[in-house]
């Protein structure tokens, strides 16, 4: 502990400054251009510091440490024990029970295979296993990429006409998703999911369940004359109903877990008794048994579609990745570990690689079934092998079971899990924080709804980015004002008990300084001026004396922002010398004032040709109150008849 | 002046604040959500309160202020006197005297016929004085924008096999340019040429000097062989040269005022003399005599190629705003009188709406001319108004006149024009400044001259953008630490007398908080904490006690950046609980504080469901220093043995 720093801690110490006791702003220590290009691109990059572990470290040991970067498995699976996997198993065995019917659901809403949904949950949880870092992700398709990578290649390709063709393309798609997720992980450019807010993402969700529910209904409804003797669809629409309810129950969940794999036993064995499908109940029909099929030479990276499996990579490869980060991170933050989100975007990225090549489409982590796994009581990543192995039995084993099962109970499964997407008191809660963010899900969901995923989804970023870039060219600027008795200066208009103090005009700018805002924050300055000066005309003949910037919050400034002190510099004092014309008998002085510039604001304003133009002696100050302390007296002596 | 403030002022009085007496932060005074968007929008699209000037004014006279808005020429017209009539003349002639010869030049550069530049010369000055706000803008066309149009139409349609065609286009493009521009000014979107940084135009001018003069030279140089023998070349490249030079220098502008005319006049006569056209020379041959014929008859507003002339018009549009725009503010700046941006780009549009019906093209201020017209005492836009009568009468009377003048000629003013385009002193000061800017002025450089104009121009903004998104993304979190003696508190690393004191981490975050930054300052805070607890326990066993956020820059939130601050709260909690756990015998704990959030952040942060949890009694403070003061009290009854 340093001596200084413990006696700033007595009371009596602590605030000893005078008011003419000014203290200097002097530039930061020197840097030159490399290093300050490091640091920038390591915060700009690494701002986790993934490296920090190796600092200090014997090079066997940083091996160790590499290996176990890069295969998560290295780190956790030297202590695995009995009692983890008994653990393991019973979650994987019901994530399982979730998988089969959903993977197979899914796989029919992007027109894909039923089979091809069973073949991406084998393969893509083995590898996720080796190279992911969280311990609760369940991984295999999901709805929301499933439905966009239907929607967009059946734009142009027919699923019923060319099926081979639609095949070939979703694995290409699934290709270039992954490819794209790895290379967003490698390059360190996840923060390209951010963009999809919250806000979006609620929007985007709720809108997509719509598409799905009403595609869905369209065909529960179009048998509902068949089956309406067996009363199928109500009991399990009411079912399902009750378990989508029961989901958000950690109790019930074993209801929630089993019920798909029930329905799909039961109504199986229905249509089998009564024959049903001879009554009108289609049904999935027979499917291919045994393992994954290779597709790698099914990828198509040439040819009149590529622009179309690449469009619909990058999009299911945004969306899917946004959702397993989101999980990832969701039960990381639950169980108190941390998840590192470029690792996991490579891990993902490769498991859809990898899932290319061995007849799989696009996988993630999903949100329903990990919360099944966490509930569950998963531990480690052995719950998506034991998930994984059942699959292979299935597949290899009981594909006959399904030849009877209703194509009606898939669609329930899929509008159950979709209709759990819509999320109403989010909705309510972003409504009440910010109107703004409200406007923006609203946009994501009424363009998914009416117009396309892709373009609801562009529109809705668009209009988010838009909003970033609003704030950064029409950046707020207070007034300051004084808290009687202190030197705190605080918004004139939010705190009622700051005065402003006759002569200055302090205004606070509250974001980077840059060409996109020069020009704004220059008409808004000389407006405050202007406004400062009608107002006091009203009550008594003063001036302005000083204009005092607080640059506390300009974190960065460019070139075009220095130019902005020059010109604010030469309308302060064209004001002072227009007032002096007017009261003739005195001398009137403006003097623009800068306050608290951070380190790279004042390393770029005094490499200015004319820096001392902007920064004389008495115009650079560390506080506020310093400022107004040490000029109040200056005023005072050269034209007191007027304060 | 309230009593209060001037209390303040005395010395004993200013600083009067003892380190327990804690200042309350309450939320600003309620506004409705009405209210606050209103204000919004007139912040963001009225920072100049242009209706400043109607308030408290009776109704005749608000009738006639709203004339005089719209047509400045009503402001100044009625003091209009002899006096500043003689100056006007004088400025006028001059400027009409560059005019001539630039308008041939220009027109050649867009591939349109020679007359076009001087039509273009006639009609837009005159809809400029009445409506335009600047007393120096010289009208007519520039050779920027020449290029533009010329290489954009080009590119599809071919000025020499279809010249009727080409013609069309560029009058079509002209009237979208205008339609564009007055719809910016009209909708107050001003904002959007800003986005042209000065680094941009620096690289972007240069590039497109370049290519000019690549283009002209290779004609110049084409017809050296027959030209040597006059050495008529050499003469003229040396003339302009000195020319060029001159212009820097204000006492000198004669020369370069009227030294386009002169060669123009010396060259024709000479070519006349020696009957240099049938030497090779190739000369402008037969104009036509007569004013601007209509061409509203010749607009396209349909066809294939509507999207060609919107996109030229577009993109000549808003590059000759921005040289208008900068050029009206660049010279009443210097006169010390203002420019209504808006305002101006309402005029200029209108101008090239009316010109684009009249056989003009693309005009705005330019500002070799305009300097011209500053420097010969120009004192109203009466100067325009002269110079369009001497375009009238050449254009009525004189045009036999120039039949012999040779192309080379304009060749040589067009080089001339354009290479003063080239500013090496600010692109030093770039450098010097911002080194990234001076990236972004090499890539519209590099841009415009090796890809086209306006994928250079895109380039270079779409880098600016990403650059202010960067910003926004990776904000600054600066370590604050105590400077002793004081309650100032300012960054460790820029201020090397600063401390930190024991058991706090303050960090000011510099940005707003939003969902593209949540994830990034989440992580990065979370490094601060790892750094400072590493730092700390080689040097002895002390854990962070409280973690200080000072939001004083955080100048927006939205429903992301509220979460932030949970997921903190719980982060920095679990620290506390994990330190503890190893430190058996003490207990530790660790609190989030946020120090002067602004009023918009507060209220959002109080509309969060979990406000409370966020904002405990002890968690909010005005200043660091008071929370500084406030909590060490606290830390040192319940821990004492570790501070």
């Amino acid at each position: 502990m340093e001596p200084n720093a413990n006696n700033n801690m007595h009371p009596d110490n602590c605030l000893g400054i005078t008011p003419m006791e000014v203290h200097k702003v002097v530039p930061p220590p020197h840097r030159s251009t490399i290093q300050k290009l490091k640091s920038k691109l390591k915060e700009t990059f690494f701002p986790d510091d993934p490296l920090l572990q190796f600092k200090r470290q014997p090079l066997g040991k940083k091996w160790i440490l590499a290996a176990q970067y890069v295969f998560p498995i290295l780190q956790w699976g030297p202590n695995y024990s009995f009692k983890l996997f008994k653990s393991d198993i019973v979650s994987g065995l019901t994530i399982a029970s979730l998988a089969i019917p959903q993977g197979i659901s899914y796989a029919k809403l992007a027109s894909l295979p039923p089979i091809v949904g069973l073949y991406s949950s084998f393969v893509p949880p083995l590898v996720y296993a080796v190279l992911g870092s969280s311990r609760d992700l369940a991984v295999g398709p999901v709805s929301i990429a499933s439905l966009i990578l239907g929607s967009m290649l059946r734009q142009k390709v027919s699923p019923i006409n060319d099926p081979l063709l639609f095949l070939q393309l979703a694995f290409s798609s699934t290709f270039f998703a992954g490819l794209f997720q790895a290379s967003l992980g490698l390059l360190r450019l996840g923060f390209i999911i951010d963009f999809l807010s919250k806000a979006i993402l609620i929007g985007f969700m709720a809108g997509a369940a719509v598409i799905v529910s009403l595609q869905q209904l369209k065909s529960l409804l179009g048998i509902t004359h068949f089956t309406k003797q067996m009363g199928l669809v109500p009991v399990l629409s009411s079912a399902f109903h009750n378990i989508n309810e029961s989901m958000r129950k950690p109790k019930l969940f074993w209801v929630s877990a089993g019920a798909p794999l029930l329905s799909v036993i039961l109504s199986t064995i229905l249509v089998f008794a009564f024959k049903a499908q001879h009554h009108g109940i289609s049904v999935i029909g027979k499917l291919q048994e045994g393992l994954n099929p290779p597709s790698w030479n099914m990828l198509h990276f040439h040819g009149s579609n590529l622009g179309l499996v690449i469009k619909t990579g990058l999009v299911t490869g945004i969306i899917s990745l946004t959702e397993g980060i989101a999980v990832g991170r969701t039960f990381a933050a639950l169980k108190n570990y941390q998840v590192d989100g470029n690792k996991e975007m490579m891990a993902i990225g490769l498991m859809n690689v990898i899932g290319s090549a061995t007849s799989c489409y696009v996988t993630t982590g999903a949100f329903s079934r990990s919360a099944v796994n966490h509930n569950a009581g998963a531990k480690t990543a052995v719950s998506n092998v034991v998930m994984s192995v059942t699959v292979m039995v299935t597949l290899l084993f009981l594909m006959p079971l399904f030849q009877y099962t209703p194509n009606v109970v898939l669609g329930a499964i899929i509008v159950t899990a979709v209709i759990g997407l819509i999320d109403f008191p989010a909705a309510c809660q972003i409504w009440k924080i910010d109107k703004f963010d409200f406007v923006v899900m609203l946009c994501a969901f009424f363009g998914v709804v009416f117009i396309s995923v892709q373009d609801g989804l562009a529109i809705a970023v668009a209009i988010s980015i838009f909003k970033i870039l609003l704030q950064v060219t029409r950046p707020k600027t207070l007034v300051l004002g004084n808290i009687p008795g202190t030197d705190i200066f605080r918004n004139l208009h939010h705190y009622k008990d700051a005065t402003r103090i006759p002569g200055f005009l302090i205004l606070s700018i509250e974001a980077p300084i840059n060409f996109a805002n020069t020009t704004y924050l220059k008409e808004r300055i000389l407006r405050w001026i202007n406004e400062y000066e009608t107002e006091e005309d009203i009550k008594k003949q003063s001036s302005i004396h000083f204009l005092i910037l607080d640059l506390s919050a300009v974190s960065a400034i460019d070139t075009s922002g220095v130019s902005l002190f020059k010109d604010l510099k030469k309308a302060v004092e064209n004001k002072g010398v227009e007032a002096s014309a007017w009261h003739l008998n005195c001398l009137f002085f403006s003097i623009l004032v800068l306050v608290n510039p951070v380190g790279e604001v004042l390393e770029k304003l005094l490499r200015a040709d004319d820096a001392r133009d902007i920064m004389g002696p008495d115009t650079l100050y560390l506080t506020v109150g310093e400022a107004v302390a040490a000029l109040s007296s200056t005023m005072k002596g050269q034209s007191s008849s007027y304060v």
